[in-house]
Parts: structure tokens; sequence; C-alpha cells
């Protein structure tokens, strides 16, 4: 049996409305047989940081050719580009605005926590980055016309999917570009030999701060010493699983994406501390 | 390759609950090949005339003899009555409380902002209608036995959808009608010789206010002094892209539906301004 | 045409983070052809009574084999088990935590409320459960590894769903057990001849407030008299639609699905009365 193509969508519009439903119109009258799946439409007005956290995080357990359209777009109208990405045998479709920073650097974000790596954080910046081929978006045949100036996830983004589900080639959308957009909020800085300082990535439903050290990058972790300061509470304790916090306790965890976070058992640990999305944290490993 | 039958819902039930999983479950158990897509299930309760503005955007980015189920409908289990409409190649399945009426009047809203028509505004009501077939459904061998008083998405709209997409012709689910209802409250009032009435249809998920004003009836817009009062604020700029206000004006701008959006670049204008869906907006042209 | 598997997504994940995304990647990822469907992912965090309620509700519309991944699982990463039910001919992978008690009674719950039942409020405990063939998951082989301490809905439930859609037969993944977790939240007490308590299991987007009290169990309310006191308010009127009641009249309806339902026309029943899920009701019969 033939694999459906797969289009994932990942914006910032919001469940209210009708932009999400229009683009899945758009994709699906160029692509009937595409298979169309939301990630989220939830990520924050304009959060590209938080847009590039949640598809980074997501696409690694989609299956090769997947075809990601990833729409957080401040810029909208302006002269930003877009830009289909290959990258590790995945497709993305974006604006050039640093929204796949996280999915270009995935090999430091891979799956799992334990496994021993080489300390990346000592090395910062010498990570092998993920293959990557990203194409400035210029065919404006593969567009719908006229093209607004406040929707390009529906005249742009979707409708060049749904050629790409369709079977028109990368290549046939745009040149290649090397100067496209990277940003580097989600690597902790170290500020002395034992010092780490780093912020809050993301906050879960439950409450739950994903911070951005990555258990990757910190592999003498588990065994180790080490004080986690965030929100006027010191945490000296890391647990293997939410059940082995007291009630009201809070611990830390390397979660389910790799990164260390700050958790309490069946409680917010984001209302107990007072943290927000971009909170500050600092790391000490003695 | 065959199209498989789309189906689209569009509901003020909330993602909260089993409502819109329900209904999914009877399509498909009745059309197991049909493709369900949602628009939005986050119609504020009972807000016919903004369930009436999302499927109007909506559908008409969904290819020919898509088949869109709107489920806003205060008087569920009263003597209201379920409607099957074919309008421009599209078929809705709904209450008769006016929810379809954007979408029949679809020739005033249709894509594209920019393109010169006739002054609509001027003839309100000479609008040429799209060419639509509506019928009041009543064969209840259709429904699921037996009918609630407090769920017509479950019992009547969902399989009439999903029979629809089967194959059974629109005309077995009963006799066509002509005395529908009709709302009108997306047509500006005109209230002088250069004076307009109108009101916010929609505020999206970043603060802009979608108003009635439609471009296509103000075709001279982008070339004439005008200004728009709405709450407390005279404004008198368009612009082409969010981007072009500047960091907290307030700007007008024509949005991607065509009509007239107040907007703020990455601020949300509704917060500003103090304005809801409803809110009355002026325009006055020079 | 051959039916595509259709796999169901009911978690307290909320729509604003990776999680769900990751789980649809996971199960397209092993199995292609499935029709995954989202039931509802805003389960309040941690409350299994809600999610039984939700799963139980929405579950007896879809077809035979459908199968219905139930994620929420305040105990993840604890000794509670993994489960695969049987159940009356659908499938759910859920968390041996009571999730699926309403399912397991699926007769006491099923559709329509007005037909005759024995007075099983009476008999409670009596009543015949669904069929039911309950294993506990064990198969490794079938979970992504390593499984991680925090996300068995990544890990465990979404693979093992996948690897069902996919043919594998329900007895390859574990041993039948008799001792899963049932919870009995659903039923009222009787506390007298003619008194019961009960509560309320679910408020809707529209501020109804479904109670524990099943029409089933008491056959003749319709015909006479009662009381039914619930916060501060004494109701005794029954009403069969929404549009009965008087603009601001709180009254008591056989709802959807079954349960009797506190509404009021156009408002918010829940708002009016104070009340929150979990809220206790009395009923008296006459």
């Amino acid at each position: 049996m033939l694999r459906p193509p797969i289009i994932t969508l990942t914006t910032d519009f919001g469940a209210a409305g009708h932009y999400v439903g229009t683009m899945k119109g758009v994709i699906l009258g160029i692509a009937p047989q595409a298979r169309v799946v939301d990630i989220s439409h939830e990520i924050r007005p304009f959060q590209i940081a938080e847009g590039a956290y949640v598809i980074a995080q997501a696409c690694r357990f989609f299956p090769p050719k997947t075809i990601h359209v990833v729409v957080v777009d401040p810029g909208v109208g302006s002269a930003r580009r877009p830009i289909l990405a290959e990258i590790d045998g995945q497709y993305f479709v974006a604006p050039d605005n640093g929204v796949l920073s996280m999915v270009l650097e995935q090999p430091l974000a891979t799956r799992a926590a334990p496994k021993q790596r080489s300390d990346r954080a000592a090395t910062r910046g010498s990570g092998q980055p993920a293959p990557a081929i990203i194409r400035h978006i210029t065919a404006e045949r593969y567009f719908l016309q006229p093209v607004s100036h406040t929707f390009h996830g529906r005249d742009v983004f979707s409708p060049v999917a749904g050629h790409m589900a369709g079977g028109v080639p990368p290549g046939r959308f745009g040149k290649r570009i090397a100067d496209y957009a990277r940003l580097d909020f989600f690597h902790p800085t170290r500020t002395g030999k034992r010092f780490w300082t780093g912020l809050v990535l993301h906050i879960d439903r439950f409450g739950n701060l994903i911070t951005n050290f990555h258990a990757g990058e910190f592999p003498d972790l588990p065994t180790r010493p080490f004080e986690l300061n965030i929100g006027l509470r010191k945490l000296t304790r890391l647990v293997s699983s939410f059940t082995a916090a007291q009630p009201g306790e809070i611990v830390t965890i390397i979660g389910s994406s790799g990164y260390i976070e700050v958790v309490a058992n069946q409680a917010s640990a984001a209302k107990l501390l007072g943290c927000e999305t971009g909170s500050p944290a600092e790391l000490v490993l003695y």
C-alpha cells in the first residue's frame, strides 16, 4: 500500500477563526490524497522560539518525506523570504525567520536523554548541524494569486506544500541559499567553570517547565551533585518519574524531549515558582 | 486516483467535551472513506454571525463537492428546520437560522480585495446572490434514531453529511424551499452621502479587527482620503502590510478576506481600542 | 473499499504543545494507512473521571474495531500498568487507572434515554457489565525505545495502537488480567427511600451541567413529581428542549447522553448556579 503524503501544520493562528480551515482547504484542493495533520495552532502569537521548539520536538517522530508547514510569521508581507528546507529527509515550508533553528540542530536535540554524548555545552557551536538544503521559494506560479500581504499561510505556504505533496520536486520552488536565519536562544551560556545560564524554553499544559539544559550536554548530571536555581528556589534533586516527587515537592527530571524539566507531582511547577516561558535558570555542577 | 469526499465541521461545541468526537464517529461509521476536516469548534456559543463569517471565509478554498457541516444552533429541538444547501458547487448541512447567510452572498465576499468592482454598497441588496438550491431536510430515515432534542449535530447533521458523502443524491433528503432564513448583519448601512455605519465582524487571534466594510464595495479606498472611526479613535492611514505600521500605531489594512481590518504591528488592536465583535465602526469617504 | 483502521485520541495534553502532534507522528510512522481522529485533548489535567466520561460518550458512535487511545495518566512512570481492553467490539489502549470505567459499564449508559429499563439505581452494582477482555500490555518490542518515564503516550500507547492498526492481534501485547482498576464515581448513591445523592459529571461549553442521574435508572422521571437540589436551587421542571425554558429560567432536561442535565436557555447554568464538575446534586422522587 502506498503511503499517502503527510502534511503537518504548526501555526500561531489559534483554533477560533477560519485561518487553519482555510489552509486545509487550499492543501486538499491541490493534493486531495494528502494527509493533513495538526501539530499545534496554539503557538503564542509571534513567538518564533516557541514554534521552533514545538516543531523540533514533533517532527522527529514523523516518517521520512513528511512535509511540515510552520507559520509563525510576524514579518508576513515584509521582505522576509519564504523558504523550503530539506532536513534529515523531511521537508519544512516556513518563513525565513529562525523558526527552523532547532530542527536544524536536531543532532543536539535527538531523542532520549541518558545516552552518553560528548560534552557539547563545552564546545558550543561546534555541534554538527543536521544535513540541510535550504531554498528561497520564488516560484510564484505555485502561489495562490493574487498573493495577499497578510496571509501567506493560505497564499504561499499551503499551496507550496500541496504541490510538494503532489510530486513537484524541491528544486522547482527556488534556488538554494546559505544565509538563512538562525537563532540561538536554545543553548545555555557557560558563565564560569561550573556555571551555566539558561532559560525556560516551554511550559506544558501541566505546568512543567522545560529548560534549555539538554541532558545530552550534561551527561554526568544523574550521578553528580548539582544545583538548579530557578524562580527563587534552589533545586538539587533529580527524579526519574513524576510520582517519585512528594506532593508539593518541586524536583528536576530528564524530560521526554531530553531537556531537564522542573516539575511537581500532579501540580503546576510554573504556578508554584511563578515562572514563564523565557524565565532564567542557572545550573551549577559540582 | 479518486478524490475521497471531504466533510468539514464548524461548530460552537468547543474542544473540551465529546460532542465533536461523537460527530466524527457518526460520520466515519456511515462514510468510512470520508475525509473529516475541522474548520473550527471555537465559534462562541450561539453566535450565528460568527459562524456565518468563519464558514464563508473557509469554504471558498475547498474543492467542489465538499460537504460543510455547520452547527451553531441555539434553536436545537425547536421548530427551526435542518437544511441542505447547494451553493456554488459545494454542499452545506446546517440549521435554518441564517448561519449560511454570508456563504449565500459569496459574490460580494469573494477572494481578493483590490480588484475593481461596481460600488455595491451604493446599491445594497442588488448584489447577485450565489446560485443556490436550499432543501428542508425531512428524510428521517437518514437520521440517527431516536433523534435527541439537544444534539442534532450527532443525530441529524452528521448522518446526513455521511450519507451525502456515501452518494445519496441531495433530492432524497427533502424538498426545495425558498423561505429560508437570511441575516443581513454583514452589510454596512449608508447613513449619509459620505457616511457608512458598520461593525466589527470578527476579531482574530492577533487582535486584528475585521470590519464589515468590504474593499470590493469601496474600490476607491486606497486612493482617496477617508476616516474610520472606531473605539474613540480616528484612523486615516491604510497600509499594505502589518510591518508598515510603526510599533504601537493602529492602522487600517485590506485584509486577506477582502474586508478592511484595523490592526497594529505585533500588538492587539482589539485590546488597544477596547473593541469586541459587534463594536460599531463608521467610515467617512472624502 | 476497505475501511482504513481508525485510531482516536483522548488526552489531557492540551492543544498548545507538541505532545499530540508527536503521538500522531508515531502512529502514522507505524500505520500509515490509519485514520487518526481527535476526540479531545482538553480533558483537565489528571482528571480521570472526566476522561472516563468523554471517551464513554464518544466511543459508542464509532464503528466496530475502532482503536481508542486514552491518555489521562497522572501515574505515568510509576508501577501502574498499560492495558489493552477489548470492549463490545472496540479496542482501548490506556493506563490502568480507571479511565475506562464508564466504557466498561456501557449498557448502563447506552444511547437514548426514554426507553424503559429496570430500576438499576435500586440494584446498583448488579448491572450487566459490557463483555470485556483486558490485557496487561507487556510486549516491549512494540514500544518506542528507550521508553521515557514521562511520556508513555508517545512511547507505549501510540506505538501499541499503531501496531494494532497494522494487524498485530491483541493477544500478542500481553496476558489477560482480571484485577484492573474500576472507579465508581458515576453512580448516584441511594440515601433514602426517595433520595439519591449524585454529582455533576461534566460541564459542557454551553454551561450545561451533566449530572450522573441517568434517565435509564429513573424511568418514571418524565411522569412523576421530583425535586433536583443543586447549587442552592430546587428544580422541579423537566423540559424536552432548551427552547422550552424561559429566558433566565433554569430547568432539567434528559440530555443527549441519557443523563439528566441542568440547563438554561442560551445561558450558562453552571455560572448561574456557581457549580463545577464534581458539585453535589440531590434527587428526590415523590
